[in-house]
């Protein structure tokens, strides 16, 4: 294995996932939901097929679908978009991420990142040979320090990787704190790259993009995907949207990693976004409801932590249980309690930070959620 | 745009079609054919969208699809694997092509190639700071010189990536060369990265795979798609097979790219590769009349190359109709002739070597080469 990879495990969803298949624990692990999005998308996917959409899509994406996400981005946003230039279509957000710190960093550039990060930040930093600098989301209340957020930045500093709403806390960026971002960002002429994905799954706070802030558009490269928003994560269509040079940097990556993908899957998408606008803000609804049980039950059998403002998970401290670190808990409890977390400590560099927070998916039917609390409280 | 980028433009592929797009030209250039593969295998991606297949597929990939490409290798070239270590899915071969440069290369390594090359292994080579070695495949028969092929091998040469049948001139490697190969690998301790994706599309030439050569099981990355077997190019299901620390070094890049994609197409290609295993070998019938109209038609009208023996692509030698280069005939031939071709010399190092090489994609309905032949024909 090549030395940019060195000291980089496999990622902790394979792992978990895999652990939850071979012990039927109830999956709390890898953020899926267990139900799937609008039947009608199925049908125009199905439409897709059987009506020969099975070539190679244009590298950029299938001009429906780039349409359909500029469309989106002004409706919700009010955002101006070129579909030719200003949008590509990529396989789900991980490649858009993957192929923007390709595409984009430079050995030792150092790239600011919110700790706890999502595990392919950390990995494609390095396999771009960039120099992460993260700033810690705190526990309880996860907020963004703006003086550790100003103090990462130094003179090598050309890029933020902002993740809002965030996994895995949870929290969703204020207005206060995504312009204090801004802020630093034009002060100090750095390119944010901003991960949000989980755009319309926010509990009562509302999203705020980063592209939208006074002088933010011509500096933002944001991603996003169907998957979370329409629940097929399977799926794997994302997207990248900004101006024309940092999208053409994605593409520049993009083509030689994936080339293109999914191409009967793309016209879906576009008819997922054009024709089913509302269906994210309902799936946000139905989500609130499923953070409450989960975190209701949780709070009565000891397992505190602060409801999250969005996404699809919500984190506990177990450090009143007595496991050394929550790799320890969560590696056991699948045998112990049949239940899968994922142990947030490995999103950290600082493993203080993170040593006794366990992450939990609430992205699954009531009963199941239900029965994972049961489970636990039985363990206990 | 990163500096890993430099000098490598966009793919030729996305230059050219979007040309044919632009002009209504008749697309004998990217290779992607106009019928789509079995209806069956299209019925199964139907049932897959509508029976729940559309969350997070394993990054490693599904177990059926793993298991189907264990029992394609051994049914045809009686290669032994193991489908939860020696096999990993991956975005059509071009992601497995990314995954195993990111994977196994580098900066430094240097990778021998078969020139002309496809443009995705010289912008990976690059992006993965590896240095490419060619071996040029000369006109107009594209053979493999072997005492090149020595004296491109150097004290830090660690790789070489093969592609039979070869893209864009059409030569199967026989027997005899891949023999060649094996034994400098085996010699010079070299992986051989291969790519087979028209493994089964030859036109009475046998394709031999490379690890089913003597010793070169344990060093050989073998990469395939179905994209090309079946009709399916839109899909982007691909795979590599080899070694399980070789697959393990394209998982370990591969998670952090995508790290999974086409979930419900994972099943239909499954049984694909189960249920049609003839369904290749009939298509490859098919390609051979379609490669004799397009030679034919082409030879009548001066335009001169090898029917090649295998691929989707044959090659015409434009000296004798006194244009400077390839490039420059390939760009004005949608207006002056409404066709499309792709010219060969952006596959090439040596300027030389191939500024006089137009290669065709015969993967077409009969009418759309008789209407390109007849268009180009009277263009002349
Ligand atoms: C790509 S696997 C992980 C899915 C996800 O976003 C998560 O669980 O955090
Ligand atoms: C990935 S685009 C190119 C398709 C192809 O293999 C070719 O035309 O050479």
């Amino acid at each position: 294995t090549a030395a940019r990879l060195d000291g980089i495990p496999p990622t902790i969803f394979s792992t978990m996932s895999a652990l939850a298949v071979r012990t039927g624990a109830v999956n709390l692990g890898q953020g899926f939901p267990d139900e799937d999005g609008p039947p009608e998308v199925i049908a125009a996917a199905v439409r897709a097929l059987q009506s020969g959409a099975n070539q190679y899509a244009p590298g950029i994406g299938t001009p429906a679908l780039r349409q359909a996400v500029a469309r989106h981005q002004q409706r919700h946003y009010g955002l101006q978009l070129d579909p030719d230039s200003q949008v590509v279509v990529t396989t789900g957000c991980t490649e858009g991420i993957a192929s923007a710190l390709l595409g984009l960093v430079d050995p030792g550039d150092e790239v600011v990142v919110l700790e706890p990060y999502y595990d392919s930040y950390v990995a494609m930093i390095q396999m771009a040979g960039g120099v992460r600098r993260p700033v810690t989301l705190r526990a309880p209340d996860f907020r963004l320090d703006l003086d550790e957020l100003r103090a990462a930045v130094t003179s090598r500093t050309r890029f933020v990787l902002l993740n809002s709403p965030h996994n895995p806390t949870g929290t969703v960026l204020t207005r206060a704190e995504l312009e204090a971002v801004a802020e630093l960002a034009v002060d100090r002429d750095l390119v944010v790259i901003t991960d949000e994905v989980y755009e319309h799954l926010t509990f009562g706070t509302d999203h705020v993009p980063m592209a939208t802030l006074p002088g933010m558009a011509e500096r933002t490269l944001t991603l996003s995907s169907a998957g979370k928003s329409y629940s097929f994560t399977g799926w794997k269509v994302g997207w990248a949207t900004g101006p024309a040079s940092l999208v053409g940097a994605v593409l520049a990556a993009k083509q030689w990693l994936t080339f293109t993908s999914g191409a009967p899957l793309q016209p879906a998408v576009a008819a997922a976004l054009d024709e089913h606008p509302d269906f994210p803000t309902t799936l946000a609804a139905e989500l609130r409801e499923k953070r409450d049980l989960l975190c209701d039950g949780l709070e009565k059998i000891g397992l505190r932590g602060r409801p999250p403002e969005g996404t699809y998970f919500a984190t506990s401290d177990i450090t009143d249980l007595g496991w050394p670190d929550a790799m320890a808990f969560c590696l056991a409890l699948p045998e112990r309690a049949g239940v899968v977390g994922i142990p947030t400590q490995v999103f950290y560099d600082d493993p203080d930070a993170g040593r006794q927070l366990v992450r939990w998916a609430f992205c699954k039917r009531r009963e199941v959620i239900e029965e994972a609390v049961s489970r636990l409280g039985a363990a206990d």
